[in-house]
């Protein structure tokens, strides 16, 4: 028992090789969090998800008793890291698939990316930070003008807008440097509103050195995309999961371990940093001064944006549910630990309530939905599902609470959106499964589309009826679980584990289609909207490429409108974030957007749970509302 | 030789009794400067102005030859202080008439505080930082708008103006702060152009506990005045001796001082620290938390204002004569060191050359020469003199760097506008003097408006000529000094010195006076402006309270226009900076000022040098300028 008189033990995960020490008695979750893996964790640490499971290989440990452990997984010592504390020096294996990786990340979607580029076109380019050159005439003696008026008259040649700032810094800097350079110099400026402010004066002619980065802070994932202000281009790419993770992930139960852990610094530390990582990989890879990158963009759900500036979210999860803030003029990037250019600036798109974020006001920005005449729909499926309505006259909006299942998580094979997931998936009429993996590997899980997929294929194979139960067929690929009945998509061989889906995945993600068709009914039903008004339908999320629209109607998530009239259109968020970096225009539209739009609450709205108990089945208990799904082959009700 | 091995020595200042160990061959004149004692120092250290002059009681010292010490002096240890190392632990005596008091300096005089209260009865009053009482309805289900919304909607309830910042720091604690007060609140609000910034957020009704500083920053002494911005009264004054001038009298030899020795860093400390120490005295007179100070308006001349902000100030005295900035956005006032509310702000009155300052801008803004259709003439006389001519169609403005004789720099007994200061001097018709002193003390000296009446007086008696020379008239009071000829002013007795008036002291006044009057001859002749088109002349300046405007004409320092025409208004540099704090009107007012004001470079202007030398004689060569003023009983020219 030497081990027990040591106070600090280190333990060791594999396959990471990261090594980490840590107090005696502290859980196996938050040493990973300390090692900086993100063990997949939706109760936040609770202990009854039963996500974050492990193996023990080597050392002394302590759990908690729970039923989410199979007994032969006890036997191999497979713990829940969040239950188990410990109490010696160790080595874990954490397995693959509950190991999140950056890489398996999808940046953007072609639909999104497409999309994203009509929208740039709609507005004039009118990047928020420019680059001009200016060619001063030197002070003579009978030209007293003082450097920074000498500079502002320069700048105003080129810019109709009062210069509101400067920065001491620059100021400073200033006299010298105009000498230097011969009056010849780039100036970096901002406009907000009908002012500028002069970001930076740099020696010569750097006016196309100018960039900027767009980014969607997403509960699951945080996507970057690098721009040059010049071109108004995108460069590259990158994503991460947000670090926040392993705090829960849902951002409920982020605020919740927030408040109860006093989490709110590290909370926004975890975003910043994700942040900064992303920016750094971008700049290394394109060989790009982090000075250059003048200004970010970035949109997020409220909660996301709270964490971010360290706002107080803890209202958002309590009625009457208001956030801090909606809108929140830009600040300089630095001041909340961000590394781009020192006075380069951070503008978070504005919301509009605590459940309807800047993601969605970017969303409806990039579908162009609110310029339109006719009726579009918007649907963001990701760890929320967010629905707007609406046209140019009017815009209604509500959030549906109904969980993540579509990306992947509540689901016992869920995985987002990366390599080795199944994207695409349809059930033969012999009976046998076809699959399509991103990148064409061995399946690892389900991600949205697949998930999409199996649940329309499974309806639509009479292998679940209308209330989701299994029925009893007689397929030998239909067992007794851990969790109750499952499917089995993919068997096992010797390398891979089988991938299943349950009764309770199926329970899930019924769910989680009622909520977004109850949300879409209550807002259709509150203005009126009937079905063959709707002249578009945006699906946007981070679903995979591979989205077969028309399955969302069968499931019954969509309204049934003719195919034609779907479009998946992928991750608007960065989207419309990427269109006001390049437009001021834009900033100005995302902002009369925000104001303008309508929150509906469900949850206090009478009509909801009627509309979300009727949504319960597939499609519907009203299948007039869905005329186009063909009779299932299924028991009647 | 116990002290030569040591490698600290402990300097002991009298009467002060201030201490101060400092490393061998330490100057006295650094020492004196590290323990916070003022010695008068116009050459900034080089040892040519004599004006530091102390007395070794104790200790061992090494003093450089010098002319400017009498055989009796050095017989007496009286060395320059800035020209005698420290050799062993001394004990040094300072004259106090060449200590810099605080308590001596006016912090206004009587005219000057009328002109402020009239000039701010013209704008509407209007502070440019408010206090407003907020009675929000808290969130309910129904309505969910954000806190920072809710805020911003009740803030342009009643202020139409969109809200461009309202910090992180604000935000942050927002929801707490609203919920806790019951959404009761008190908002402080800056304007700038047409928008406002939410400086703070207090719980309650604090809307009358709003505080501003005006701050008159002069090469010589800083004034501070505290407002009350509910109800736009001055609640206090107080004054203190610049802290830069041991770096030197003028700004040009601080300027130097400061290139040389890397000292801007420095020159910016001082400036602030004096600042900070003025603030800090009138709030704890008045029991005011600095916390409630929401706003400082600092007037200087563009040097003063460039050494606190540290900005570069040396091309200011290289040709072509550039400055960094003449016009600077406001900044946060904690940014600079400066302690009020942290997110208070900082004004700095737009300047219009490296020569014309913003001191300048608020005395055209607190005369309201620029507002009426007749032309007046303001005469600035402080460390330098500043000249400005024109009306509502134009203004052009000039600097005489005549040097700051009439603030009583370079007169062997001149001393600023304080107590003991001869303000007021006649020659009575039997030859004998009479005099008033500041505070009705023992005189120690000359102030402004005391050396103007001697020069005057002395040239009406026939003492001088019109060259300025002294006539040899047999009068016992004139002998001969140090200096050459001098004139006995006060007699010694047995605990005080003489006051005399030198031959060189002569020269400096009439010097001085000759550019002032030459700028004014610059200035009227390129605008074709007739004596008779002057309708009024403004005399600003630190003076003294009993100034004899018809003495400026006597010497030919001012035009020759009827006495009622001129004006003594005192300091109008802090009665703009006080206008401005009042109101937002008044500094657009200011910004077109400083925008219309044509600068005149005398020092390249073909006529200068010529009006400069035929000005050189009291009144002038040309006495047709002059009608009024009596010939004098002087031998011809």
């Amino acid at each position: 028992m030497e081990q027990a008189k040591k106070k600090k033990y280190l333990v060791n995960f594999e396959p990471s090789g990261l090594k980490i020490e840590v107090p005696k008695e502290t859980t196996l979750l938050e040493a990973a969090r300390k090692a900086g893996i993100y063990l997949t964790s939706i109760c936040g640490g609770d202990g009854y998800c039963g996500k974050c499971k492990v193996t023990i290989d080597r050392g002394q440990f302590q759990s908690r008793p729970t039923t989410l452990l199979t007994t032969d997984e006890i036997s191999k010592n497979v713990v829940l890291a969040c239950q188990t504390k410990i109490l010696s020096d160790m080595t874990v294996t954490v397995p693959a698939s509950h190991t999140l990786q950056a890489s398996q990340i999808l940046t953007d979607t072609d639909a999104g990316s497409k999309l994203a580029d009509k929208t740039e076109g709609v507005f004039k380019f009118d990047p928020l930070v420019r680059k001009i050159c200016l060619q001063m005439s030197p002070p003579t003696v009978s030209d007293h003008t003082a450097d920074h008026e000498r500079l502002c008259t320069a700048i105003r040649e080129q810019i109709d807008a009062p210069i509101m700032q400067t920065g001491l810094r620059v100021l400073k800097a200033l006299s010298a440097l105009l000498v230097e350079a011969d009056y010849k110099v780039a100036a970096t400026i901002a406009r907000r509103g009908g002012t500028a402010e002069v970001l930076e004066v740099e020696q010569g002619c750097r006016c196309k050195t100018n960039f900027a980065v767009a980014v969607d802070l997403g509960t699951t994932t945080v996507v970057a995309h690098l721009l040059d202000l010049t071109t108004g281009s995108t460069i590259d790419t990158e994503a991460v999961y947000n670090s926040q993770i392993n705090f829960g992930e849902d951002y409920i139960r982020r605020i919740m371990y927030a408040e109860e852990n006093d989490a709110f610094d590290e909370m926004q530390n975890r975003a910043v940093s994700d942040i900064n990582n992303l920016i750094a990989t971008l700049a290394s890879r394109q060989k790009i001064d982090l000075h250059d990158i003048t200004a970010i963009v970035c949109s997020g759900n409220t909660a996301m944006i709270h964490f971010l500036l360290n706002l107080d979210p803890t209202r958002i999860r309590r009625e009457p549910y208001v956030a801090s803030a909606g809108s929140v003029p830009p600040i300089r990037a630095a001041e909340i630990g961000l590394r781009i250019n020192k006075r380069g600036l951070l503008y978070c798109l504005p919301g509009v309530a605590a459940y309807v974020g800047s993601d969605i006001v970017a969303g409806v920005l990039a579908t162009r939905m609110y310029t339109k005449k006719t009726v579009s729909l918007l649907v963001d499926i990701g760890t929320n599902g967010e629905i707007v309505l609406g046209n140019s006259d009017w815009l209604v909006c509500a959030s549906s609470s109904a969980g993540p299942a579509f990306e992947g998580s509540g689901v016992k094979h869920g995985t987002r959106a990366g390599a080795g997931a199944i994207e695409k998936l349809s059930i033969l009429p012999d009976g046998s499964v076809e699959f399509k993996t991103i990148g064409n590997t061995h399946p690892v899980g389900l991600c949205g589309s697949g998930l999409l997929d199996t649940l329309a294929e499974l309806f639509a194979a009479g292998i679940i009826d209308r209330t989701g139960r299994f029925q009893p067929k007689g397929d030998k690929r239909l067992t007794e679980g851990d969790e109750g009945q499952q499917f089995q998509l993919v068997p096992s061989d010797s390398e891979h584990q089988e991938i299943v889906i349950t009764q309770p995945d199926i329970n899930n993600l019924v769910r989680s289609k009622a909520g977004v068709f109850a949300a879409i009914r209550v807002l259709m039903e509150s203005t009126q909207t009937r079905p063959e008004d709707l002249d578009a339908i945006y699906l946007a999320g981070g679903f995979g490429n591979f989205l077969n629209v028309k399955q969302a109607v069968t499931i019954g998530m969509l309204p049934d409108v003719p195919i034609e009239k779907i479009q998946f259109v992928g991750n608007t968020s960065i989207a419309g974030a990427k269109t006001v970096l390049l437009s001021r225009k834009a900033l100005d539209t995302a902002e009369k957007i925000a104001e303008s739009m309508t929150y509906f609450d469900l949850m206090s709205h009478p009509g909801y749970m009627d509309e979300f108990i009727k949504a319960g089945f597939l499609p519907h208990t009203d299948l007039s509302l869905f005329p186009s799904v063909k009779n299932p082959p299924t028991k009647t009700l």
